[in-house]
């Protein structure tokens, strides 16, 4: 991916100047299989383009304030320059005291509530953007899909997806409509999108005849569903029907490789990003 | 209105339990019509339920610091529970820097990016809600209006009132579209909602034929128009043409009179919760 070896490109640099590279902390709690892969592949994304990582893992039932010493000490480091909470976290844990305990210039996820503020409000810029919003419109805009003016509608609200969508689409100028549990014919209102973005994390709930002819699809979801066929005995599914959908859109991601890797190659950015800034490299 | 008297209730009943009452503060700078009259009738407000208001006015050309001093001082008054900047201020003066000086605990117009975070990020809460939108949901929540579920277009995307507005009503479970200067075919786009909020400050923009038969219509627009009819000289004009949609609508506010007195009723609110907080009175 020519994002990623520009990425390495810039690490390469920073470490002939300063004889730095950019570190990245994960700190991961229970045992999901999912978020064991996301790990997985962060770290290996890490490896790839030179980036330093480091994991913390703790156990399903740890205390909040492990969570919290993990985030703190990570803070501290000054080798570390991202640290991100893998989500979600188990039941009993507090995900705003966690998310909060993460230092600003070093939230690489963009979820702290000052971040998504400045996301949120015209004129202010956040330290980091998410990474799976920023990864959408970065396909987007290297598909030469106009964005301003036109309708733009994005499925699901979660903190860590939705929300953060509908707020930089709104910053591109889209007219952006967010659909939910509790909206009555979401089947309609998509089809008026000319940009659809659907991250609802239910399967195929997005058939071929929610898709205006012609429209952009970014499909998020990432359910896994069992499948015996499989190496790992399950496979990811996205939202979006893309059977029906692909002969009814103009560009389509697909489900698992389109919006997973730029998920990926946008927090190696931001980590490049939070290092240069903390480090003072221009 | 009966929400006064219920704030002026409990100001009494503050009063006589701890000898006292809530205490806002407003810093105007520059002679904008507009904002002086705002600014006069929030004072007037207060003195109407027994909170103590100051206001401190600053010279068109003063400088950013003269400000920062300014909200300083009155974070670091006891006697002061909510602080709020008129808006806009001059140009030559950093909003952005003067709003994020308020302490957030008295940040009553809830315009500071953690507040504005908090009120996005589903599962948080922010200290105060801006209080045009709070008045906007006060208004439909009192005229029965279910809004769960609905179509609800936001016409206009300001960091005051069309973002938080949209926000919020999110929040209520609406299905929400804004409608912002980019926005192609915004008529077509606003004849679907069943709750439409204009809030983009220009004077009849919302006609008849925007309105689907039997919607709400809120009506946040109030720019002044010469009219030497008018004592001022001047009269407040409305975003929607009231004439034409009144016919159309199930409900529509007013301008003036409408979500205005509402606005100034949910600062109130905001500057008692505020002063509540603060003094921990229950």
């Amino acid at each position: 991916m020519e994002i990623k070896s520009k990425i390495a490109d810039e690490v390469r640099r920073m470490k002939r100047c300063l004889g730095k590279v950019p570190g990245l902390a994960v700190v991961l709690v229970g045992e999901r299989r999912e978020s064991q892969i996301y790990v997985r592949n962060k770290v290996m994304a890490c490896e790839e383009v030179g980036i330093k990582s480091m994991v913390t893992e703790l156990s399903t039932d740890c205390a909040e304030a492990e969570v919290h010493d993990a985030v703190m000490q990570y803070n501290k480091d000054p080798s570390i320059h991202g640290v991100l909470v893998q989500l979600p976290l188990p039941q009993h844990l507090d995900e705003a005291k966690v998310l909060d305990a993460v230092w600003l210039e070093k939230d690489v996820d963009g979820f702290h509530p000052l971040n998504m503020g400045n996301l949120a409000i015209t004129g202010r810029e956040p330290l980091f953007t998410p990474c799976t919003p920023k990864g959408c419109i970065e396909l987007l805009l290297r598909a030469g899909v106009e964005i301003t003016g036109k309708k733009a509608v994005v499925i699901g609200r979660s903190n860590i997806v939705g929300l953060p969508t509908s707020l930089l689409l709104q910053r591109h100028h889209a007219t952006v409509t967010v659909v939910h549990a509790f909206t009555e014919n979401s089947k309609q209102v998509t089809c008026e999108a000319d940009i659809v973005v659907a991250a609802a994390g239910l399967p195929n709930l997005v058939r071929g005849d929610w898709i205006k002819p012609g429209a952009v699809v970014i499909d998020i979801g990432t359910t896994p569903v069992e499948d015996p066929s499989c190496e790992d005995g399950y496979r990811l599914v996205g939202d979006v029907c893309y059977e029906e959908a692909v002969s009814v859109a103009s560009i389509i991601t697909p489900v698992p490789g389109g919006v997973g890797p730029m998920t990926v190659a946008m927090l190696l950015l931001n980590t490049l990003d939070a290092a240069k800034r903390i480090l003072n490299f221009a």
